[in-house]
């Protein structure tokens, strides 16, 4: 084990992430996704991640490993005022220090307290007890004060694990305590490691693996990445650390290009954006209006539009019509349609559309009528089968059948994409005419 | 370390999850949790869960790392057909074994891919290559076949990281396996790691803390976890696993049934059941069928009330009115109230869910508005103000004042929440009346 910084270990880094909760209950470790990107644009690498219970003999085990493969170890949780709170205790148990109550950490937790009217009770006495010889770092946000400590050559940084704290104190402290110290060992600034994101809709990911094969050129430190889930599958471009084999922006930017060229036909984001940013973002541009009428996604592409601030400018209204009375009630779709098409059915979709934008008096009416299952399903129309309408106005709607596999909420999910795509597409369209 | 199976260790479990994504994306590691809770069934508590990368050395050291402290280590992904997924090499580099084409894992994918029509490509070929000693477990649901091997006293399982794939194959091999295994080695049956939770809704953390104080008996082997959320404070008694200390089913029921007496104002589900199903099987229950008009959440409590298969048995419509003149022309609310009172006010509240109730023709009317920002605060109204209200008919509708803090995307969850609480409590109400 070394034990001094080597230049290699310091841009290698481990989460770990500390909490019973986490190894039982339904909350992901959200914290880890923020510091591997607020690392990465240090030019560390986060090759590990750990999570542990708050058991002191596990936690300790834990952070000797990760001392042993990493230059860089953020630990999150387990900083609060309760016993079950024993980060600081697995901290100068693996380290052979001792914990001392630190000025620094009790007056910035005393004077925090007082902001909320209170004073430092027995447990929050606790959290101002730091490891001797570590650095103190202040929360501008909660009460627990975090700490950072180097130990056989790595830096061990102990954080809350309140989202909100965590990430202020990674801003304020964490990333320039780090920073100087990469400056400090390392001849030349590592290569930040990039990643770039790419969003697409409609195909499968053996199709999006099969359009993008051999583009990255052997040799070239990029990872290409494909993640499938229910709303697309999402490409990634990560360059690697370290400034072993370092690639320039160009090459990047000439690969992102060539993933932008290849997979054009179903690319609808990049980066963080969502599908109902861009759909909100192309409304908003031609300074048009919306209304949905939804069946058998019940509310969900309302929502999703409205999850974009400033929504309100282009989302006029909505229609959930899960019955069939509501939908001649409220769009207007007559009866006799219903009952010679079925409720499920292109002629359906059609008039929810134009029925939503008449009665609502906007440029674009989107609608969606489906099976969500797992009843409901016919000989002729089975679970899965959705139609999409939209309707702008000018001649008969556009619908479109889908026929979609998994459980009712991944079938509402690839419903409220493939309409919100349609809506997308015909946006791009009508802004080139 | 233990070189033959200590009683001890075969009841601490690591999960390994491979995956460069999954260090670098946006997918939490849900698998894990599946993971934990079939384990914990047979008495087998995870201790452990580690990510790695698609990189072979880290993950001979990952491995290495879980060998040495749990006697079960489960691996999760990189069992596919590409030249990224090693998790086949890594198992026989840190064994030291070697690989080989195995009859069973070949006749398996081969019989797999021909239902699909296909032949095994040259990348399928290496899914049949298997670690030498292991056993092949067999993939019911895609193509990579599985393995366990055993090794310095632990068992190594490594199964596909695609979620169906890897739920069938715990449920088929690895768990019958486990308990065979377990019932060798163990005089004692271990106690099932058991895990309650229930759902809290309307009080900050600290005070369901509070309600919960000194619940457990000192030296119980039940760990009390509260994990708060936009959605309201998890509670959740969880067992500790090994049989040392172990705990009865009567205590454990009597201490459940403590925390329902000390929450009874605020518990609103227990185990799985979320808010949507508790409200649908009430709605049910009583016969009676609601529709939803929903301002500043969108669509999100349609959404959320059609999550439920069956859902089409009770809810009957809902109306998104974002704009002023919606809440008008869809819902009757007189233009003249929201001029008055503002359309975030407890009048409008009332006036909406009147008349989504009234047009709709349902048993009772529930509705929203509120401020879910950044933008439409004014001076007497902030962010976070939120009406809700209900119509069941007789008399005036209820409405109900809240403030929340959060992000738009929080604000709109918490008034979806408080939406249908409220319609939980006026159904509980009604029953009993």
């Amino acid at each position: 084990m070394p034990t001094a910084h080597s230049a290699s270990r310091s841009v290698i880094a481990e989460t770990i992430a500390i909490g019973s909760e986490l190894l039982v209950g339904g909350r992901s470790d959200s914290n880890s996704l923020f510091i591997t990107e607020a690392l990465g644009r240090l030019g560390i690498e986060v090759r590990f991640k750990s999570i542990v219970g708050d058991d002191l003999a596990d936690m300790v085990q834990v952070l000797k490993t990760a001392v042993s493969r990493a230059g860089v170890v953020i630990m999150t949780g387990g900083l609060g005022p309760t016993v079950d709170d024993c980060t600081r205790e697995a901290v100068v148990k693996a380290t052979g220090r001792r914990l001392a109550r630190r000025k620094a950490a009790f007056e910035g937790m005393a004077a925090r307290l007082a902001q909320w009217g209170r004073t430092p009770n027995k447990g929050q006495l606790r959290q101002a007890m730091i490891p001797a010889g570590a650095t103190v770092l202040a929360n501008p946000v909660g009460s627990a004060p975090g700490f950072a400590i180097e130990w056989k050559g790595a830096t061990i940084v102990a954080l809350p694990g309140v989202p909100c704290e965590m990430e202020a104190m990674m801003a304020d402290s964490v990333i320039p305590l780090l920073a100087e110290q990469l400056a400090r060992v390392m001849k030349v600034r590592p290569q930040p490691v990039i990643r770039q994101v790419f969003h697409t809709w409609g195909l499968p990911e053996a199709d999006v693996d099969a359009k993008l094969h051999g583009l990255i050129p052997k040799n070239t430190a990029i990872d290409l990445g494909l993640l499938a889930s229910p709303m697309g599958v999402l490409v990634s471009l990560t360059t690697k650390s370290g400034g072993a084999r370092p690639v320039s922006d160009e090459v990047l930017s000439s690969l992102a290009q060539a993933v932008r060229v290849r997979l054009s036909d179903c690319l609808f984001a990049e980066g963080r954006e969502t599908m109902e940013e861009v759909v909100g973002r192309l409304l908003a541009a031609q300074r048009l209006t919306v209304a949905v009428a939804e069946s058998c996604t019940g509310g969900l592409i309302g929502h999703r539009l409205t999850q974009v601030p400033g929504s309100s400018a282009y989302v006029d209204r909505g229609a959930i019509t899960y019955s069939n009375q509501s939908k001649s009630e409220m769009l207007g779709v007559p009866e006799a349609l219903i009952a010679k098409h079925g409720a499920v059915s292109a002629e359906v979709a059609a008039a929810m559309a134009k029925g939503i934008r008449e009665r609502a008096g906007v440029s674009v009416g989107l609608s969606v009528t489906g099976i969500a299952g797992p009843g409901g399903a016919t000989a002729t129309k089975p679970v899965g089968l959705v139609y999409i309408g939209l309707n702008g106005g000018s001649g008969a709607a556009i619908t479109k059948e889908f026929r979609f596999h998994g459980d009712r909420s991944i079938i509402k999910q690839r419903s409220s994409q493939a309409a919100l795509n349609l809506l997308r597409l015909w946006l791009i369209d009508r802004n080139r005419r």
